[in-house]
Parts: structure tokens; C-alpha cells; sequence
């Protein structure tokens, strides 16, 4: 297992700068009232793709050899890596590959097919979508990204808490949904380089802890096909990622799916701006432990902006 | 009559600084490519109160003398004003009163309730609207600020075109909805001084269409109670904008119910950012009138973000 160094982030943030946007910081007043801290909103729904895994995806296409590059990239993902790793591939002009499983959100497969990226379909659990991602690999020869577990996706998505850092000084802390834990694994891999006293706090949703149950257990347990609201928040960690959340996170904290769906609401009316159910999982988890963040500079990740506009949450609650 | 000048807009400018955003100026991509023109969105929904008639009722506000100050002020809105008024007299430590109608979003009554303004409601048409107004007035003694036809009002929207050219230069067009036309008095106001070789076109629902039939007139011709999804566009004109609007408008363009839907819901999927309505009737009849605007620089307001999440548009029409 090779464990990605700064220097693999610094050549990341190099190679991937004429593709991606370096996006804004948000701050509400609103936001700081209710919390009793001051947030700084990292907002990647507004970057490239919609969402902050274009860093990692950037990085490991345009890291390939002309040789390799040729045979193309593939990749299995619960939509958003997909699409992430289908622009890159359009931008390298190479051919890509996606198992996704079928209930993923039609926005999603179809900004895939928009990038120019081929989707084949599996059940919507961890199990099946290997077995089915195995056979698309033997059969075309490409390179497989995976969505977190890879070291040159998580030096990629670690240029994100670099950007933040510039944009929002002595930070007290960070905090970022947790899925497979690949923005995680980043902010960790930047933070304890250049700026170690800052605390990393991984957010998840209560109905998909397996973060959580690992963190506290001291190693890796996965679920199999959690349901929850934060669909990009339902994959388990691996090696790596793990390596990176056990050694440098301070806690992980949960959310229920209806304080999941409420933070996204507040985030839609106060501060107008679209993003995903996995995004709010940070702010969800920061109002209910608000001793934890009181008084504190602490930078929030927004991961993502892509949601299917005709399924949203809160018209299901109701 | 008395119709501001571009001295009043400075004085404006300087006096609601201190209690308004300069709104960021989004560009997108994918937008440029499907209009073929350059778009340069200025995104009043971030604006305080999420609207740019925070601007206005600011400039209002904040322009009263002590004496008249205490007695508070007063109007009828569609609702952003009244939300906007209640914002500034909040600021300024002054009581407002807000006539508005009973079928106004809940959204809009509660964001005014919650800045501390008092509500009576009304029925939804001009006529009902004027008359209850009327009542308040005279029992209270408040200071009328007209959601529109004040020339306090037009003076304070003018600033969000100075900032527009500040953030992008040399523009050919800029195009703003126009309802009862203070926005789009405001940027003839602006722009007839700073930058009068930059057209200016006001986009209109056909269904609330008394704007362009007064252009196309040669005089005010106004309905009642139009029906359209783009609620903060339903007033008609009054003297004072029907001034800029006839003297300074390129032309009046017209989008119908569902080209303001698709509009919408095309710039919240791509930009990621939460707009009303009223604010994609600019991009709709951008996109039916391509040659108007083909290779052109073109400053688009959004001019607010206050809709109701409960109730979105394309949830109706699916």
C-alpha cells in the first residue's frame, strides 16, 4: 500500500490547476448566529462536474502515461466520482467506463453519458457492484480509479483544504461528510502537513456509521447497502483511507437523516445555494454538538451541488 | 414628480454600504456555449435579504430624518420588498408595517415577521392592496416606502448596475425582469450616466405582460391580477418607472410559464445556486431571442433568491 506525501499533493495541485476552479468560501452570519461558531464554506457544489471529487479524478487521469492513458480509465462509484472521473477523461480525450448501480439518480447517469462516459448498470450493494466492476476491467484493459481508496485520488482531493487554508486562516478545526472516506483522507494528508494544530472532524449520517463503528472499534467495518439520504455517503472504508481517518481525525460524529435533510433546507433558504443531502451532514452534525465547535474558526467542506431537483428531500418528509 | 438623478445614486451608494453585500458576478460555461452570448449573472440572491431591494428600502431608510424616522414606515409588496423594508428598518432600529397579500409565500411572511415587521394582509390584487395600504398609513403615520415608483427606491436599486460594470466591463447589453420596473429603473438610471452605449432590455412574463404593452403603447397600460409562477413581477407600472422604462429600454422580451420553469430549474441545476422565478424570466427570453444576443456581453441580474422550497415550480408541472 503506498501512502501518498505532500509532495504527491503539491504535484497534484500543479496538474490539475488548468482544469479545475478554485472555489469560493462562503460565510453567513445567519449560520455563525445559529451555530455559535464562525463557518467558512468550502463550496466544491461549484466546481467543476458539481463536486469536489474532479480534484482526485483530474489527478489520477492526467497522471497516466500516453501508453496507459490509450486503454482508457474506469470506475465504480455511487454517481459522483463518476461523473468526476467521465470529465476528466473528456479532457484528457481518452474513453471511460462506470458501474453504477441502477438506482442511482437519473442526474447523474445522465451527466455521465454527458461527459461522454459509458455506464454499465449493477444492483445497488458494495458486493455487486465489484463483482460487476471486475468483469468491465478484465475485459477492456483500462486503469482503474477507484473512488477513494487510491493514492493519487486522495492527494487530489487534499488540494481542496489547501485552497481553504489560503482562503481562511488559523482554522480550528475542519470538518467533512464521511463516506469511503476520500476527502477525508485528503484534508488529512494536508492539514497534518501544513497545518497540524487544526482539528479534522469526519461527519456522518447516523443510518451509514460504519465510519463511525470503525473509528471507535479500531478497525475497518463495513455496511452493506445503508440507506440514507446522503446517497454519495454510503460506501465503507478501505485500506488507505483508513490508514488516514485512524491516525489524524479527532471524532466522527452522526447525524439522523431528518436533521441530514433539515441542515440542507436551512443551507438551500439562508445561503441560496444547491447542494447535496451528503454536504449538509457537516453543518447537521455541528448544531447538535455545538459545544464542540463554540467560538471556533472551523471550515465546513461542501462537497457537492448535484442533486436530482425533482426528488428532493424535504418533499418526502412532509 | 421628481425623478432622481445619477447624484442621487452616489449619495445612495455610499449611505446603504455599510448595511448591503456587493454581490458576486458568476459566469458559466455551459451557459456561454447554450446561448451563444457571454453571461455575466449578478447574483442578487446573495444579496442581504436575498433580493437587490434590500438596496432600495436600504437607501429609504436610511435617508429619513430622526423626526421622521420614529414614526417608522410602511408599504405593500409582493413580498421582497416588504422583506427588504423590514431588513433596513431592522438595521436603522425603526418599527415597519407590511400590507401584503394573504396568498403570499409563507416563506416571504415569516422571513418579514422574523426581521421584526408587522403583517396585515390584504387580498391578492392592486386594488384591494392600495386600499388596505391606505388604512395603515393613515393610523400610523409611517413613512410610505413604495416598493418601486420612489425615487429613493430607483436611486438605490441604480447601484447594482455600478457594481455590475465595476465587475464586468464594457458590456453590450444588460436585461433585468421588470415587474413593476425599479430594478429596471434603477439600471437605466445607472447606466444612461456611466455607460449609455450599453443597452438595456427588461424581461417580462407573457403572462403579466402590462409592461410590454405599454411599451409597444406609448403608455401605461396595467392589469390586475396577473397569474404567473414569477410572483415578484404581477404590479404594473407607475409614473415614475414608466419615465425610465420609455425613455431608456431597448426592448421589452417575453417568456412564457414554462420557458421561466426550464430557465430556472437550468440555472439551479448548472450554477448550483437557489433563485426565484421572477429571476430566470432574463435567461428565458435570452435563449428564444439567440440572436438579439449572439456574441454579445450581457449582464443578467438575478435579482433575488426568496422562493419557497415547498413549492417549486417544476414539482407542478412534472
Amino acid at each position: 500500500m503506498y501512502i501518498p506525501t505532500f509532495d504527491d499533493v503539491k504535484t497534484a495541485q500543479k496538474r490539475i490547476a488548468p482544469y479545475i476552479h478554485k472555489t469560493p468560501v462562503l460565510t453567513s452570519t445567519f449560520m455563525n448566529e445559529l451555530s455559535g461558531a464562525e463557518l467558512f464554506f468550502k463550496c466544491e457544489n461549484f466546481q467543476k462536474a458539481g463536486v469536489f471529487k474532479v480534484r482526485g479524478a483530474t489527478n489520477a487521469v492526467f497522471g497516466l502515461s500516453e501508453e496507459l492513458a490509450v486503454k482508457g480509465v474506469a470506475t465504480h462509484s455511487s454517481g459522483n466520482h463518476a461523473l468526476s472521473l467521465a470529465y476528466a477523461a473528456g479532457r484528457r480525450g481518452i474513453p471511460v467506463t462506470v458501474v453504477m448501480p441502477h438506482t442511482a439518480p437519473e442526474a447523474k447517469k445522465s451527466a455521465v453519458r454527458g461527459y461522454g462516459g459509458s455506464i454499465v448498470e449493477c444492483e445497488p450493494s458494495t458486493s455487486s457492484r465489484e463483482e460487476t466492476f471486475a468483469k468491465v476491467v478484465a475485459e477492456s484493459g483500462a486503469d482503474f480509479v477507484h473512488p477513494y481508496n487510491d493514492p493519487r485520488v486522495i492527494s487530489g482531493q487534499a488540494t481542496c483544504s489547501l485552497e481553504l487554508l489560503e482562503q481562511a486562516e488559523n482554522l480550528d478545526a475542519v470538518i467533512a461528510p464521511i463516506g469511503g472516506g476520500g476527502m477525508v483522507s485528503g484534508t488529512c494528508l494536508a492539514l497534518s502537513n501544513v497545518a497540524p494544530e487544526t482539528k479534522i472532524y469526519a461527519a456522518e449520517p447516523k443510518n451509514a456509521d460504519d465510519a463511525y463503528r470503525s473509528f471507535k472499534a479500531g478497525k475497518i467495518i463495513a455496511d452493506d447497502a445503508p440507506v440514507t439520504v446522503a446517497d454519495g455517503l454510503k460506501v465503507p472504508l478501505k485500506d488507505l483511507t483508513w490508514h488516514f481517518v485512524s491516525n489524524h481525525v479527532e471524532d466522527i460524529l452522526l447525524a439522523t437523516e431528518q436533521e441530514i435533510i433539515d441542515a440542507m433546507k436551512l443551507i438551500w433558504q439562508r445561503m441560496k445555494i444547491v447542494m447535496e443531502p451528503s454536504s449538509a451532514v457537516p453543518l447537521a452534525t455541528i448544531l447538535k454538538n455545538k459545544n464542540t465547535f463554540a467560538g471556533k474558526r472551523v471550515g465546513v467542506i461542501i462537497t457537492g451541488g448535484n442533486v436530482d431537483l425533482d426528488k428532493l428531500p424535504w418533499n418526502n418528509s412532509n
